[in-house]
């Protein structure tokens, strides 16, 4: 890829003001994966439609060390609780995916249908299946038709491509308007990612799929993995509701031989986190919430998660105005029974609400001590409700 | 009045299936207060368009008891503040109120003007400023008009009248689309209320206003409002937002020489706190939930309050959408890490959602135990982005 081409590329996937990638890195085509790493997506007939709805991702090298985490809500789709009882998530090979139909609150036979999903990518790529990482996405509660996908697996199984990660993105998208992926290197280094979000998104830690590959050496992938999410996918809301289905996992052959660089997954991450809000379900503006001054890092959270998920102030920044009056109701709220200094024009920053900036930053010092947090929203919409209120979703 | 209107009009107030009023309960002209009680609403000029705006009501008795519930937000506007520092919640003769502007995170000079409010309702009646509530709702963050508030407070003390209830209801509308309130007569005690609710719907209890007006005794005001509130205001939600200025005021001359018939004040409570909820913004239908089976009240409530709240079931409210799915993420999301049965279709009745009715009632069976709460909501619409998209509201 000539300098000229990384440069456009880098700024197409780094372009918010809010993610700091380290200096050196380099944007590549986000189709092509980490080295060591093959991915490909078909229509298996899921979605009405007929788009690309089942995915294969598999890593080549025979011992990968990897990291899985999975939504804390209580009712945890079929795949969740499959990976949760007998994948090993620290050696995961393969993912298998599909969208359309989220194999959640469908009992037994669910149980049964991502099982047999995880058996049939196992046969088709020769692995073991404790090794095998199943996820699904879409409606929530009807029966998965898992005939198509078993015969997507097979499709997809012969059509994995070292340069299949839009594909891939493509078979976890619900009502996403595009898919998310980039590839990165720096320092040697490779990094891919593919994500998908829309709706349900909110911290704990967004409803949202996300796959990560790198040739890095990680000596510990689940902190790194922990750490990177706990500042890009664990600090974003779209409506504050955590789905039944998050996963993130994140492979690394460790061939490079080298580390990853300081940061490179957090930009990686961040980055796919806005694109995600960006697109959140009718979004059309995103907003960073940086809460300061508060008496402790809890009350600091709390604060920032109630303004981020204010259907007013969402609405504020949907409407460019700049209205700090609804942060200070926010705080206020989430704050109750405390004594707090008059949260008034001095303290709180809402001019950007009000300006037609495609990301908007806010700010409040609460004049309680020295502890902050940040959250990371987007706008609420007609859209959103549009797209909630009708049945077709 | 007539057997037949009581009857037509008990039908307009008591509309809702989930409101038990005594059976012998009997509606009274709406805009009548009960006995010992005057009020008034004038316009002066704080709304834009010339609406009525300042309002004052005044208890002839002179020894009347009352209740006083103010707002938790932390963020409380400048009359909250002042009824709770100066006011005398246990014994208030009067109240004052405008709309078009909260007074809320206007400092030093807001707190100024609420008192001068107070302190020119004392002087227009006679009474002193410990006795005088102010109640304010509107814009936040923006200077109050002081001056065309006094000017309309000698005014409205000109014009109380016994009938002055509908007057005095539009005197705090803000959003609302109409002025909500109600006089009925029970075992020869009268209650009159006027309530105003729209936007910041949240329990912890609703951002409206309240105020009602009783001849009965009763022994302990505070635990008689704090009960009613429990099961009427406490349990509606609009958006999920508690506002800066939420006050209910209760006075009771108790010169009718009886006590509350059991369940009146409660029937009163929750037809306002319906009404708001109907007239919730943007809302054009409301629904309740019920959660039984839970293994405590706090975990019953948690779960109550998180499907209540979610925009998800919110939009499959007003899509007619039996989305039982959404309750099951609503609710596993509230449950997060606890073992749950699945929540699947027989533990959740959604079909409600689905039809056409104006009310939809919904309920979940957790199966981890034996305790319940329920919740009130309304539908989330298009209109709710608009109204509060813009910034003239």
């Amino acid at each position: 890829m000539s300098p000229a081409i990384a440069s456009q590329a880098k700024t197409a996937f780094f372009r918010s003001r809010w993610v700091d990638a380290p200096q050196s890195t380099e944007q590549l085509d986000p189709s092509g994966l980490a080295p060591g790493f093959r991915a490909a997506g078909v229509a298996g007939g899921v979605k009405r439609g007929g788009g690309t709805d089942v995915g294969l991702l598999v890593c080549d090298a025979a011992a990968p060390r990897s990291a899985l985490l999975l939504t804390t809500n209580a009712a945890a789709a079929a795949p969740v609780r499959l990976c949760r009882a007998e994948a090993d998530a620290a050696a995961i090979r393969a993912a298998v995916v599909n969208s359309g139909n989220a194999n959640a609150a469908t009992g037994e036979q669910g149980y049964r249908d991502a099982a047999a999903m995880r058996d049939a990518a196992a046969e088709a790529l020769g692995l073991s299946g404790r090794s095998i990482a199943v996820a699904e996405t879409g409606t929530i509660g009807v029966p998965l038709p898992v005939q198509d996908v078993l015969v997507g697996i097979g499709a997809a199984a012969g059509a994995l491509r070292e340069d299949g990660g839009e594909e891939f993105a493509e078979a976890i998208m619900t009502t996403d308007r595009a898919p998310k992926l980039c590839s990165v290197r720096c320092d040697d280094v490779t990094v891919s990612a593919q994500a998908k979000g829309a709706g349900m998104i909110e911290p704990h830690f967004a409803t949202m799929l996300c796959f990560v590959q790198t040739d890095a050496e990680i000596e510990d992938p689940d902190a790194a993995l922990r750490s990177a999410s706990a500042n890009s996918f664990e600090r974003i809301t779209v409506d504050g509701q955590t789905s039944t289905n998050d996963t993130v996992l994140l492979q690394s052959t460790g061939e490079a031989g080298k580390p990853l660089p300081a940061g490179l997954l957090e930009a990686v991450l961040l980055g796919l986190a806005l694109e995600i809000l960006a697109d959140g379900e009718g979004a059309t503006r995103v907003g960073r919430i940086d809460v300061t001054q508060a008496a402790s890092a809890d009350e600091a959270e709390r604060v920032a998660r109630a303004i981020a998920n204010s259907p007013l102030v969402k609405a504020s920044l949907h409407g460019r105005d700049a209205n700090w009056g609804r942060i200070a109701q926010a705080a206020g709220m989430a704050l109750a029974g405390e004594p707090v200094p008059e949260l008034g024009p001095a303290r709180i920053d809402a001019a950007e609400l009000g300006t037609d900036s495609a990301e908007a930053h806010v700010a409040i010092r609460l004049g309680r001590g020295s502890e902050g947090a940040h959250a990371y929203f987007c706008d609420l919409t007609s859209d959103y409700v549009h797209l909630n209120a009708s049945r077709a979703t």
